[in-house]
């Protein structure tokens, strides 16, 4: 559908966590002639976003948040989006844009047409973040160099789509454009199943009858401490991914249960050859990972040794 | 059993790796009264260890290194320990202290008794590393504030004990001691399966019909780069650590199966409060690990954003 240019001038940011008050942070630092106002449900988190900027203005209502906004981005957990969009539903201009930074897109794309009908509603997802969370967590940087992937309906509006890849790209990220289904897919390998196998392994060894605690932290460094990262990361916003993406979830954690189980058997059998064989492919990988910017190349993730 | 102290001057160190030379380049850097030989089965890694200055002197034979040693350290891959205790078996002075890094310690226990009969054995683990591996990988200070786990035999002389450990405190590293089965047990969970289901998922991510590797890649900052740094390690070292360690790594497999399928039922069945649950729970583990200096306290790894 060819259209109007939009401008984006003024933008509502609904949530102040890690990723909402990141993008008002890096919009100050970026993009200064852009406008921001923020909301949150926490008042708590009202008050120490407004005390650190992360939004020009930090109102009382989420109506107030988007009012007279070109754009407005969801940056609440999926699970709460339907409620967050229906509170706003009278308050759109008809030219506003509608978006979010979900970890799953397919449900986020039926909350939002739900609530908003009629509206320019383009789902997108940064796949930026770490394992913290709240307004205290956000920063200006967290977006450069990372994959926003927009997941625009067929029927969207090309000027909209176009206005807000320009947005992303203005705060430092590189823009995909893909349908939701695939983006749940490719995401579910790529950061959900990891987050839960992360979680799992995590609580098995929290479990143990015969390894205290204690020893399970002193002989982190062994590789489980890479594990806890991601294992600290926040629980509402998991439990909603793994319950708004649950077929693309389970059909990876299918896929992922059993090539585990092959080895497994493998081990079992003192097959020593497949093991080998997979841990020399899987060192490609993170090879390409770090040609490509993905990931810091210094050993360790470059942490203070 | 009592008996006169021992003292460290001559250290032989067989491997010149990642572990190896970092012993090298830790004992040059702390304990630079301690002489030190070294050797490495390949010819480069020995040529490149003379560079690096990875042991004061670099031999041709595990023999020539071993003359005179007060301690002995086998850095090699665990399935070899057996053939490189077996070259130098003649060549050790009565009083020679044997000891190893490697990540299991029943099988290396085993092996070194086997054959090294008579001789004073310690097998030992100092649980610190990176992705890393070669002559290339080593740094002075891969052991400060890191365990290392010594397991001696019921029957191993107290004095040499002492001496050991005293070695690996010069080094940076905090002593523990303990049996070889328990070992083999608390490694399973904080260091085997980890790296077992790292390398799983990766090879998983790798082999998808509808997801491309190219995808893989550019997505990973979600985190599935995270699982990447440790599924590059040392191929020939991991598929050892597998089959040297089977019962205790297929022991905490099961127990991890069973948590992960837990989950997966959990998600199936939209049961929200049961995943909220766990994920609140492994917060607490990361917080302790950070807390007790087994890793960097900053977002990310602190990795440079």
């Amino acid at each position: 559908m060819s259209s109007q240019p939009r401008k984006i001038e003024n933008v509502a940011i609904i949530g102040l966590g890690l990723v909402g008050g990141s993008i008002g942070l890096a919009i100050a630092e970026h993009a200064p002639d852009i406008t921001t106002k923020g909301y949150d449900a926490d008042p708590k988190v009202r008050a120490r976003a407004n005390e650190r900027g992360l939004a020009r203005e930090v109102c009382e209502t989420s109506s107030d948040a988007v009012n007279g906004a070109d754009l407005v981005i969801f940056c609440v957990p999926v699970g709460k989006i339907a409620e967050a969009a229906a509170d706003i539903a009278g308050s759109l201009g008809d030219d506003t844009i509608v978006s979010d930074v979900g970890s799953s897109k397919q449900s986020v794309a039926r909350d939002l047409a739900a609530a908003l009908s009629g509206q320019t509603i383009i789902p997108a997802h940064p796949v930026a973040g770490t394992e913290q969370s709240g307004p205290d967590a956000g920063f200006a940087s967290l977006f450069e160099n990372r994959w926003c992937i927009l997941t625009p309906p067929e029927s969207a509006d090309e000027a909209a789509v176009t206005a807000l890849s320009e947005f992303w790209e203005s705060l430092g990220a590189k823009i995909e454009i893909m349908d939701a289904e695939h983006h749940d897919l490719v995401l579910a390998v790529t950061s959900h199943i990891p987050h839960l196998i992360a979680y799992t392994i995590v609580g098995t060894a929290s479990d143990l009858e015969d390894v205290t605690r204690s020893e399970v932290i002193k002989y982190s460094a062994g590789g489980f401490r890479d594990f806890t990262r991601i294992a600290a990361s926040d629980p509402t916003m998991w439990r909603d991914v793994f319950l708004s993406n649950k077929p693309a979830v389970l059909e990876m954690l299918g896929r992922f249960t059993e090539d585990l189980t092959a080895l497994q058997r493998a081990i079992r059998r003192n097959d020593g050859e497949a093991l080998f064989d997979l841990f020399t492919r899987t060192r490609a990988i993170r090879r390409s990972i770090i040609e490509q910017g993905q990931d810091d190349a210094a050993p360790d993730f470059g942490r203070d040794h």
